[in-house]
């Protein structure tokens, strides 16, 4: 099996602990290695061929640095993408690098910055996945869920047919509110989107030849004359298929207009970790109710429910109750928990101030 | 005159910013120049003969380089006081080492650590007491009150004799509760006890003689032969002072029991900067009646009335009002604008659990 792991996101939603050049998979949201370095350990055991991480020029080189650890357990390619263009196109390129040395290679597609509690779970999956698609399918992982999340896109699978999976999948939904995602956690037939698959190099390809045409010719001008893995060796070509062609994601290119889908679903405590506000999700509280990382120690005098991030030291709380508090020496935030995504507003304000160092 | 400034101050409330080796009077509360030097440089257009700064040990290196930049201005010594004893045996050395060389030079003490914002107004009322003092009064500023305080001592004075001043002070009370504040402001003949004082050190010697015998006794042992100022000239009869008295404030061991005392009444913008919580009362708001300091930057996305100091970076707050929040890099305080002064237990708790490098 390869490895693509899709790192070129550049979100805001972790500020001020992620930057431009820091985003959230290049940083430890949660102590220790970085959600990019947790990605690639959680995939080790299954021995990949090649891991294939998808990043861009901003961010290669700290990527190539936080990636050096692993290339004495694996062949380890960093594909620098002149300009963020979605899924599509970094998983077009990941399928026609594979192909061109393997076109039946089976490949899984991994983000690089969601959140994964049973990672042997995960492992199992993809292997059962992997047999999937070895027969030809385009294979989705759907996170069985386990609250009423109005935050992620869901999966409508047909289960009635066969026991642990794969699953026909029937239709994608977009975000849905409380109560059709409550529906959709009773009904037993909805999954969380998750952006997980696993398909062949050759079948991804006929699929994006047939559902994004404009992409595929793009793909087919690449020339792979030479033994070239990394995308720094086709720097030229690939500017010029990034110059011209649009943003899109491979959910809306392929998968929800493909009759070649299948689910398997995922039950391995997953989340996307979407802002500051999902850690209590995935950390143990303590006895105030609050998670820290990031800190030596959180001194919560009568308060309880915090998130604190402290850069490495002391964050003290004194009569506040679920706050966000996140210290990165140069910048602090502070805001209400259920507040955590307008940290976006802080960032475009800083964009609007030209204050660029802390962006 | 002789300046002599109270520098040995080990407040906690100004945690994380101020720590046992970096007090308030040695950090910048407000922007710029240290509260120390600050004080300094409000009396040098009185053009004193000499600035004595007492201080202690541990502190005495910092204060040192701190007041390194006056030193072409004006003969400042530094007084290191081996361990603290309140105000009385800090003032008593003062007078005696200016006794030595000038026994009625005039002395004004001020401590280090409060906020005037009225520099001209303070060398006005100190050069009208040193008038006063002159005659051999014990004078004490009292600050004209502008609000029913009651995070302050009081002095009652006769007002009704002369013009503007002196006044004798009739008696000291402690700190009131609201409804007796609100008393002594309508009435117009109670003042804030500033801690500052002027008087002849022969003056001060002799009422110390009278009210606190044995540290007069202590006091009268000190060898000036040799032409000292700095008292780390006398560091083993100064330790063997201080080892064998107790602590006394110079307001309580003199100032309550003497009838030699008058009052010079000040209208000068003066706060003892208790707390994070009373920056607001010196320092202009902004549009969300928020105050910075030490920030580049305060970001308020629908927040108002926060107090924010942030180690030269950016804080953003969303959707929180009147709080403090306080970065040091190293460590933050999150707190409501009320609870400030319970930083303290913060403090204790970084003590139990031997934390000291964020002490």
């Amino acid at each position: 099996m390869y490895v693509v792991i899709l790192a070129g996101g550049s979100g805001t939603r972790f500020w001020p602990l992620s930057r431009k050049t820091r985003p959230k998979q290049l940083i430890s949201v949660l102590d220790g290695p970085t959600m990019l370095q947790r990605t690639v350990e959680r995939i080790l055991p299954l021995q990949p061929k090649r891991v294939l991480v998808v990043t861009n020029r901003l961010q290669a080189a700290e990527t190539e640095q936080q990636l050096a650890r692993y290339r004495s357990l694996v062949p380890v390619d960093v594909i620098a993408e002149p300009v963020g263009r979605n899924t599509a196109p970094a998983v077009g390129l990941a399928a026609a690098i594979i192909a061109a040395h393997d076109p039946e290679g089976i490949m899984a597609v991994l983000p690089a910055d969601h959140y994964i509690r049973d990672d042997q779970g995960l492992c199992r999956v993809l292997a059962n996945a992997a047999q999937t698609a070895r027969n030809g399918w385009l294979v989705t992982l759907g996170i069985v869920p386990t609250a009423p999340e109005t935050g992620y896109g869901y999966l409508e699978a047909d289960t009635s047919l066969r026991g642990d999976g794969p699953f026909p999948v029937s239709r994608f939904v977009e975000k849905p509110d409380h109560a059709t995602a409550l529906s959709y956690l009773e009904s037993g037939r909805f999954f969380w989107n998750s952006g997980m698959f696993v398909w062949r190099a050759d079948t991804i390809l006929a699929e994006i030849g047939r559902h994004m045409p404009e992409l595929a010719e793009r793909l087919d001008t690449l020339d792979f004359s030479g033994d070239v893995w990394e995308l720094s060796d086709l720097d030229g070509q690939i500017a010029g298929i990034y110059g011209a062609i649009g943003g899109q994601s491979i959910d809306y290119g392929v998968m929800e207009r493909s009759d070649r889908v299948q689910m398997w679903p995922a039950d391995i405590g997953w989340s996307d970790l979407g802002s500051w506000s999902a850690l209590p999700e995935v950390l143990e509280m303590d006895d105030n109710g609050a998670v820290a990382v990031n800190s030596l120690a959180h001194l919560a005098i009568d308060s309880s429910g915090c998130i604190v991030s402290g850069n490495g030291g002391v964050v003290a709380t004194i009569g506040v109750d679920n706050l966000v508090v996140v210290s990165t020496g140069d910048a602090v935030l502070v805001c209400p928990r259920e507040r955590a995504q307008e940290v976006r507003q802080v960032v475009e304000e800083l964009e609007r101030r030209k204050m660029t160092q802390y962006l």
